[in-house]
C-alpha cells in the first residue's frame, strides 16, 4: 500500500519535526520502530501503510526550516545529529510543501510567536477555503490515495460554551458570521472533514470535538479522533490510578507537578492556554477515582529542560485500618520522542480505517489520548485491550475472508 | 450467611494480627472496609460471608499473644492503639484457639525464630494427622459451615526439584517416607485439601503449588489458590509494566530496591529464603516485558522501618529514535495494612466458591498474587477485569435464577 | 537559673502548641531533647535556662484551647496522644495566661481566621500600650527574671517600602499617625523592645526587621533576631547549595515544590501572603549560587497532609565538558516537630544573651533563619560553625573567669 | 608557569580519558572550566599551572587508544563527539607516551580485564625500578619541571593488615621479599615518592596511605594526598549529614543504593573489590553522625547506565517528640564528568604545593576525598573552608611579599 499523505498543522514544531525525522530515519534504516504501538503485535499484524511510505506536508505560522528545528532539538539529545544529517534532504523536500497557516482565534500566546499567518484581512470562510485548497493541492500534486490531517499546533485557550457549536448548521453559521470565538484548530478540522480527509487532533485544542464537526464526520463517514495525546505524566496516571481503584485504596491527594522547557512550556505560561491543558489532564483521575479527595496538576516552564518534560507526582492514600501511605514517581521523558511515534501510529490507523470505510470516531484509539472523544474508559490497560481486540478482529476477518 | 472459620498458619505474625484486628474492628464499627477489594463493586455485589462473621484460629510456632503482637504493630502506626483496645477481648478469644504449629523443613531462619513446634520426634504422617485434627476440632467446636486455611507463615527456602511431587501418589509416598525436603507449607496444604478445606497460600512458599496437591484439590473439588500476595512494589510493577509494553518502549533496566524492617525482613536476610522471595517477584517483569534487558530486585533489612516497606524502582527505557528516558518511583506502604484486607478478601472469595462447588484453582483471583497458580496474565488491570467479570457473571446468574 | 518567660504571639498555633507540649513533656520526662540544637555540644555546654523552667504565655486571635490544638495535631501523628494527656494540665495553665491579640494590618487571610482581636476601635498607640501591659503583667504575676517574646503568628503580606520605617522616630511617628501599613508583627516587636524584652521573629513577617526597630534594640541593648525559621526545604537547600558552589557546578534550574496542609498552607493560598513567604525563601539560592539560571519555589495547599510538609526539589546542573546532570530530593517532615525545638533553642539563647548583656542583633543565630537579619552567610555549615564558636568562646571565658 | 607533567596510572580509563579530553578541550577553547574547583575564587587567584599547559602520559594494562575510549564515552553523552574530534590529535600524542603498567596483586577482577602487564616474571623490585624509569623518561623527554603521578586505576581489594607496612623499612623489606600482598597501587606510589614526584591517589586502593609511604613522603618532602575521590553520592552525604548533626536530628537509618554501568561497576561486582569501595564510603556518615543507627551502602552494576552513576538515598530520622521523618534523594551524574575536573584540580594544587616546598600530606585538599588522609573533618563546607583559607593565606603572602 502506498500513497498516504500526512498534513501537519504546526508542521515545524517539536513533535512534527521529530515525527518527520523519525519516519524518514526509519525509511532510511537509520533507526528502528521502538516506541511505535503499531510496530508491536497484534497491531503490527494489520495491513497498515508503511512508515516509509508516508509523505509529509503541512501548515506553519512560524518561520524557519525543518532542518533548523531538528538541529535545535538535537541540542537536547534527540534526534542524534547524525540522524538529522541522514534525513536532511528529506526534510528540505517536506519544507517545500509547507504552507503558511492561520492562528485566528488561537490566543495571544500563539499569536505572539507567529511570524506570519494566512488569515489577515480574510473572512473565516475564505480562510477555510484556502485551507481546503492547500489539502487538495497536496493530494493532487503528490498523487496520494488519501491525506490524513493531524493537529500538532500549540494549545489554544479553551473554547467558551462549546455547546453553541453542537450542530453542523450552527457551526457553519458561525463560520459565515466570522464568529471571533471559533478557534483555528476547529477551522482546520472542519476543512479536513468537509474535504473527506481523516483527521487527528493530537492537542487539547477544540479541533473536531465540537458537536457540529462530529456530525459532519459521521455524515461524510470520515474517521477522526482526539484529543490531547497521552505521552507522559498522564500516561503514567492512567496506568497507576486503576491500581488504587481496583484495590479499593482511597486517594486523598494526588499532586502532579510538571516542568518543561520547550515552546509548549512557553505557551502554557499564558494562563488561559494552561487552563486548556489542565482541563483534560484532570479528567482522568476524577474518572478512574471518583472518590479522590484532592487532585491538582501544575505545569511550569523551566527553560533549561528544553524538550525534556519532567513530572513529579505525589499520591497520598489511605488503606485498611485508616492507614495513610504514599507513593511518588518522577518521570523524565523527551516529549517529542514520546509523542512523535504516536503521530505515526495514529496516521497509520486512521488511514487504515478510512480505507476500510470505518468513518466517525475511532474509540479503539482511546489509549492514545488524555480525553478520548466518545470514550469513558481511562484505564490504560483496558484501552490497550480495545485496540488489540480491534486488531485481532480485523486480522481474523482477513484470514477468514481473503482480501482485506 | 454465617459460619466461616479462618485457620491461619502463622497466626500471630504481622499480617495475621492485622487481619484479625481489622476484621474485628470492622465488626465493631471501629473502622470501615477501605482496602478490601471485596468491598468495591461489582465484587461487593456477591453474597460473600460478612467480615464480621469470620471466626479466626490457627497455628503458630512463636510464643506471645495477639494483643502483644497488635500493640507492637501499633508502635509503627497501624493499627491505632485505641483500635487494639477496642478488639482486645476478641483477640484473646482467638488466642485461645491457636495451636502449636510445625516448622519442619522450613529452613534455618524460621527454625531460629520458632519457640515451640509440634513436629519434634514425630513422623511427617503424624504431623499431618495432628494438623488435620486441629482443623477438624476447630470446625466442630465452633460449629462452622467451613474452614478456610490461609498460609501467612514466613517464607521458606524454595523447594528443590518440585516436579518430583508432581503426582498425588508421589507426594503421599514422600510423606510416608519422611522426605526431609517436603516443606511445612505443603504439609499444611495437604492436610487442608485432604480434609476438604479451601486453602489460600499468601506466601511464596510451596504450599499447594506442587503438582500432587493440585491433583488432590481437583479430585476433592476443593478451591485453592496462591501464591505470594502482591501488596507493594510488585503490585505497582504489574500496573506499570504494561504501559511500557503497550507503548512498545524498550526497558533496558528495571532496578527494584526494597527495604523493610519487620520479621519478614529479618527472615529474608537468610539468603536462601530471599531466593524464594525473589524468584516469584522477578517473573512478573519477564512475563510482561519479554525483551527486558536487566531486571534486579533487592530486599534489604532496615530495622527502623518496622512494618513499613519502602521500595525505590528505577526504570531505564528506550523510546523512538533511540532516546533513553527514565522513570522512578518510591512506594512507602505498611506491609500489614496492605496485606491484611487481601487475606479477608481471599477468605471470603474462596469460601464463596466452595459454597458454590467451584473447586480447584481459582484463576479469577490472579490479581491478588505475584505468581498466580495456573495464570499467565500479569497485567494488573486485566487481572482485575477477570475478577470483575466473575462477579458480574455470578450476579447475573443470581438475578436470572433467584436464590443463590 | 530560673524564671524565663516565653510570650508567644500566635500562642495556640501548631508550632506554639508543639513547643509548649514538648517543653512540658521534657520537663515531665516524657520525651528527650532530640531536635534541640541547644542539647548538642558545644552549645549544650552553655549555662542556658533549662527547658523545664520555661513559663509559657502569649497572644492569640483565634478561640480554642491548647489541649484542643494539641489533640488536633495528634491526628497527624505528633505529638503522641499519651504525651498530650501527660501535659494536659500544664497546657490548661498556659491557656489561662493567653490574652487576646491583634491582627491589625496583618492581611485579609489572617483577619478571616481571627475570632477576636484586641484592636477594634483602638488607635495603634493604644494597641501597643495594651500589648506592653500584657507583657509586663505576665512578668510581674509570674515573678520572672525576663520575658522573651516570640512571633509565631501566621505570615503577613510583605510590608511595602519598609525603608520608610528606617529610623526609630519615623516608626514612632507612624504609630502616632495610625499608619494603616504598620503590620501587627512590628507593633508586637516594638512593644517588646521598648519594654526591654528580648524578641525573636520566627516568621517571614516584618517583626523587628524594620530599621527603626533595629535602632531601638541597639539603643536599649535588647537582643533580638529573625527572621523566618529554616525548618524544611530551605534548610536542605542551605546545606546542599554550597556543594554546587564549592565544586563550581553551574545550577541551571532549581525547582522547589512544597505541599502542606496546615493553617499555614491555608493562609499561604492568599497570594499576597505567599509573596511574603517566597521572598525570603528565594534569597538563599541567589546568595549561595549567584550564577543560578532559574530558581522557583512553589507552596501549595494539600489538605490531607495536615502538618506534614512535603517538598520536592529538582536541580538541573551543568558540570565539566558541558555535561548536564540532575539531583532531586523529597523531604517529608512534620513542620511543627521541626520548628518547635528551634523555638525553645532561640528562647534559651536570647535569654542567655540578655543575661550577659549582649543586646542587638544575634548573628551567631543565623543558622536558625532563612533570612537572618544582618548576616550575608547562607551556607548552613558555616552558620553552625559561627554558633559553635560562640559557644566555645563563652565556655572558655567561663572556665578562665570563674562565674558566668 | 609551564612544564607540569601528569602521569596517570590507568591512563585510558574513563576518568583519565575524560580528564585528558577536557584539558585539551579547555586548551583549544572548545569548553570552559565549569566543574573545576580551581577555576572558582579564591582558589582561582593562586598562581597554578594552566590547564592548557599540562602534559599527559601514563601506565595502562588494557589495550586500545584514548580516541577509542573517548568515542565510547561519547555514546553515553560526555564528551560530545565534536569535542573528541577537536582534540583527537592531542589524544594520539598522549597515547604515544603511555607505557604498559602492572596489575601485580591488584585482585582477580582487574587481572581479568588486563590485556598486558609489565610485571610478568619480574620481581617487585624490578617492577618498581621499571616504573621509576618510566616516570623519569617522561620528565626528561618532555623537559618538564615536575611530574605529578595520579592513580586512576580500578579499585583493588583492601590490603589486609596494612599496619605491617607502617614503616618505610618494613615496606622496603616487603618489596625486597616479593611480598605477594603488596598491591600495585602502593608500588606506583612508592616509585613516585622515591623519585620525588608528587602523588595523588584518586581511588580507594592503598596507594600512599601505608605508614611507610607517608614516612617516605615526609622524609623526601614530597606532597601527596588521597584517597578515593568524592564525586557523587558520598559528596552529597558529606553536604547533607552535617545538617542532621547540627540540628540534633537522630538518623535511624541511612540507606544508599548506587547503580552504575561502567568498567568500575563491572570490577565492583567482584565482591572483594566492592569491600574496598564500601569501606571508605561508610566512614563519612559514621564520623559525622556518631549515633547513626543503620548505615548501608550498596553498589550494583546496571549495564545500560554506562558511565552514569545513579544513587538513591533514603534517610529515616527522628526529631522532637519522637517524630519520625524521612528524606530521600536521587543523584544522576556522569561519573567521568564529575571526576575528571577534580583530577585537574588536584594536579594543579599538588604541583603548586611542590613548587612552594610544601611536602607531605595536604590536608587542605580534604574536600576532594571520601577518606582524606590525615583529616578527621568530613563536613564538606568546612573542608571547602580549609581550602579557601589555604588559598587566601597564600594570596596574602604573595601580596605582602612580592614574589610568589
Amino acid at each position: 500500500m502506498t500513497g498516504t499523505g500526512v498534513w501537519v498543522i504546526g508542521a515545524r514544531g517539536n513533535v512534527a519535526t521529530t515525527a518527520a525525522v523519525g519516519a524518514r530515519a526509519v525509511a532510511r534504516g537509520a533507526t528502528d520502530e521502538t516506541g511505535l504501538v503499531t510496530a508491536r503485535r497484534p497491531v503490527a499484524d494489520l495491513d497498515l501503510p508503511d512508515v516509509a511510505d508516508l509523505t509529509f506536508a503541512g501548515h506553519e505560522v512560524r518561520e524557519g526550516s525543518l532542518v533548523e528545528s531538528a538541529r535545535a532539538l538535537s541540542e537536547d539529545g534527540t534526534p542524534a545529529p547524525e540522524t538529522v544529517e541522514t534525513v536532511a534532504d528529506d526534510l528540505r523536500a517536506i519544507d517545500d510543501r509547507i504552507r503558511t497557516g492561520t492562528a485566528v482565534n488561537a490566543g495571544e500566546a500563539i499569536a505572539d510567536i507567529a511570524d506570519d499567518t494566512a488569515d489577515a484581512e480574510r473572512s473565516l470562510a475564505e480562510t477555510v477555503s484556502r485551507i481546503r485548497d492547500d489539502y487538495e493541492s497536496f493530494r493532487a500534486s503528490e498523487d496520494l490515495d488519501r491525506v490524513v490531517v493531524v493537529n500538532l499546533a500549540s494549545t489554544e485557550p479553551p473554547t467558551a460554551d462549546p455547546e453553541r457549536y453542537d450542530t453542523l448548521s450552527a457551526f457553519e453559521d458561525a463560520v459565515a458570521a466570522d464568529d471571533p470565538d471559533l478557534p483555528a484548530s476547529s477551522l482546520y478540522a472542519y476543512a479536513a472533514l468537509k474535504g473527506g480527509h481523516p483527521y487527528v487532533n493530537f492537542t487539547p485544542s477544540s479541533g473536531s470535538a465540537l458537536g457540529g464537526l462530529r456530525e459532519l464526520a459521521a455524515e461524510n463517514d470520515v474517521p477522526h479522533m482526539g484529543r490531547d495525546a497521552k505521552t507522559g505524566e498522564t500516561l503514567v496516571k492512567s496506568a497507576l490510578a486503576p491500581m488504587f481503584a481496583g484495590r479499593n485504596l482511597r486517594v486523598m491527594s494526588w499532586e502532579g507537578h510538571n516542568i518543561l522547557g520547550n515552546t509548549d512550556g512557553a505557551v502554557l505560561e499564558d494562563e488561559r492556554n494552561e487552563a486548556g491543558k489542565l482541563e483534560s489532564k484532570g479528567d482522568i483521575l476524577d474518572s478512574i477515582l471518583p472518590d479522590i479527595g484532592h487532585n491538582r496538576v501544575r505545569i511550569d516552564y523551566t527553560p533549561s529542560l528544553g524538550d525534556w518534560k519532567t513530572a513529579w507526582d505525589y499520591v497520598h492514600f489511605e488503606g485498611f485500618l485508616d492507614t495513610e501511605m504514599t507513593m511518588q514517581f518522577t518521570w523524565e521523558g523527551s516529549d517529542s520522542a514520546l509523542a512523535a511515534p504516536l503521530v505515526l501510529d495514529l496516521v497509520r490507523l486512521v488511514a487504515y480505517a478510512d480505507r476500510r470505510g470505518e468513518g466517525g470516531l475511532q474509540p479503539h484509539l482511546a489509549s492514545f489520548f488524555k480525553a478520548p472523544l466518545g470514550v469513558e474508559e481511562h484505564d490504560l490497560s483496558r484501552q490497550f485491550e480495545t485496540l488489540d481486540e480491534y486488531a485481532r478482529e480485523r486480522r481474523s476477518e482477513v484470514s477468514a475472508g481473503g482480501e482485506q
